[in-house]
């Protein structure tokens, strides 16, 4: 590989809560080379983002090429806050959006805006980052489901390149808080490993009658009486959340059916297993290189590839 | 008032996590004296009950009156567990399976035991302290739905002296959880009062599709976006969880219609509020004399007044 056959176009940056991840690519949006550190927006201080910017990237900074963030970056906490578009949005509303970071950087630095979407009462929602995600899939012309699951899941409706609406769930931060803080947590034990048979109860149980805060406390219940093993109710508790976020998530988009699932191992696949049992087809992609392609595909439509000032 | 028109009979204590509150009760059950202390049974270390007991109870344990107690002091965590009985039951049951606190404390020292139910998909649950104050409310011969709010809240169905089902919901130690400890607490500020429009909306919201781990985001974004004010949040907060708990409840016992509502004010009257707007009728009852009345006639069908060792 040489500088003449592979030629760095961009460095994309996907910019989040808790993790910084650079990806050097080129003009057909190969990854060239990559960093990552445990350096989140929360952990650097206000006013230290250009410095934390240019620890980060280093020699990758040198050629001047631009530089284009997803992520909470561009959140009012982050660096410069990059104001949501409104949903439907697809690539080229993307693109002809971004926020260029204010200040001397010797080069073009742009963060992809969130999106925002108001239901059908009236209610917002919003997202940052996914967006980046579901524009670096595979386009498909037909409608699509696609999740995203995190501590925040996102599920949203795609057809081609355009998001038409999306909501947010916030099963994996209530399961962190009661798995730490609640009582239900006071029960468990440590596990090595998700004990599936737990997790499909679980699920099971997220359709029976009484809502998601009667069935809560069930779990401590049945802890009680070691009608769940203590070693099986943190995945009892998932597959309970899990279920209880798909069958809200149909409320509102119908018939679930087909679901993309896009993300990293470990929590996507607990996803699919709870998609699996309800019946719904699951395809996976994975979350980093869609950050990577969306990023790519954004710059490309932006005009950013190979742009050095 | 002499010893000879208002004899105490009884020393009655309700002893929960929290709390301990102890009355002195004459043959008629009428409160003579009372006393309270936040000595609740998480800050009574392993084998420091029998020090507690008697230096809360003091003065009023030299007649050698027994001692009927209810809560958790019966739990696992407090002075020696009563196993639960199973639904439905009534006083009889009760007071047929009082447990008798082991140990040489110069009279009869007993504990109601909880309550134990199983639904029809035979997931358990349970019940403590509150099915003495079950047994406490005015008997009516019509079945009747009861809802004794708290960190975790009651539904009953009570027919006479009988308790024939129950489900509990977790709503009040997930707001607590919510508020102190997830993104949605980020954006709260004190509030010196409910704000109740912005409870109302939250019950209303309650009834939308999507689903709880979904409208809990809508929390967080409705404050983004300032449609929801700041100072309104936890209000609203509050009326979408209450909400979505009395749909729960209502897929369980079918149509509510009214309720009769126990416990102190203040999140008592907003589960008032909270079903009056679902439509339902609600009928208050004082929490402290459910307590007192419903230890008496226990006590009474065991033939524990007055009686001295």
């Amino acid at each position: 590989m040489t500088d003449d056959s592979q030629q760095a176009a961009l460095i994309a940056v996907d910019w989040g809560t808790s993790n910084f991840r650079a990806y050097l690519l080129d003009r057909d949006g190969e990854v060239m080379a990559e960093r990552a550190a445990e350096q989140g927006i929360l952990k650097v201080s206000d006013g230290g983002f250009p410095a934390a910017f240019r620890a980060q990237l280093g020699s990758w900074l040198a050629p001047g090429l631009s530089v284009l963030m997803a992520g909470m970056i561009g959140s009012r906490q982050g660096w410069s806050e990059a104001p949501y578009v409104a949903c439907p949005a697809g690539l080229e509303d993307l693109a002809s959006a971004l926020h260029v970071v204010p200040g001397d950087l010797g080069r073009k630095v742009m963060i992809v805006p969130g999106l925002s979407w108001r239901d059908k009462s009236g209610v917002h929602d919003v997202i940052r980052g996914e967006e980046t995600q579901l524009v670096g899939l595979d386009p498909a012309p037909e409608r699509r489901v696609v999740c995203l699951p995190g501590t925040h899941a996102k599920w949203a409706i795609v057809e081609g390149e355009r998001i038409v609406s999306f909501s947010t769930a916030m099963s994996g931060e209530v399961f962190a808080l009661l798995c730490q803080h609640s009582i239900l947590g006071r029960l468990m034990v440590e596990q090595d490993c998700q004990d599936d048979e737990a997790f499909a109860r679980g699920v099971a149980r997220a359709k029976d009658d009484g809502g998601l805060l009667h069935h809560l406390f069930g779990v401590r219940a049945q802890g009680l009486f070691e009608a769940e093993p203590v070693t099986g109710l943190r995945s009892y508790l998932s597959g309970l959340l899990i279920g209880h976020e798909i069958a809200g998530i149909e409320t509102v988009i119908g018939d679930v059916g087909h679901v993309t699932l896009v993300g990293a191992a470990g929590v996507r696949d607990a996803y699919a297993k709870a998609l699996e049992l309800s019946g719904c087809g699951v395809t996976i992609f994975d979350g980093g290189s869609a950050v990577t392609v969306g990023l790519w595909r954004i710059a490309q439509r932006a005009g950013l590839l190979g742009v050095k000032f």
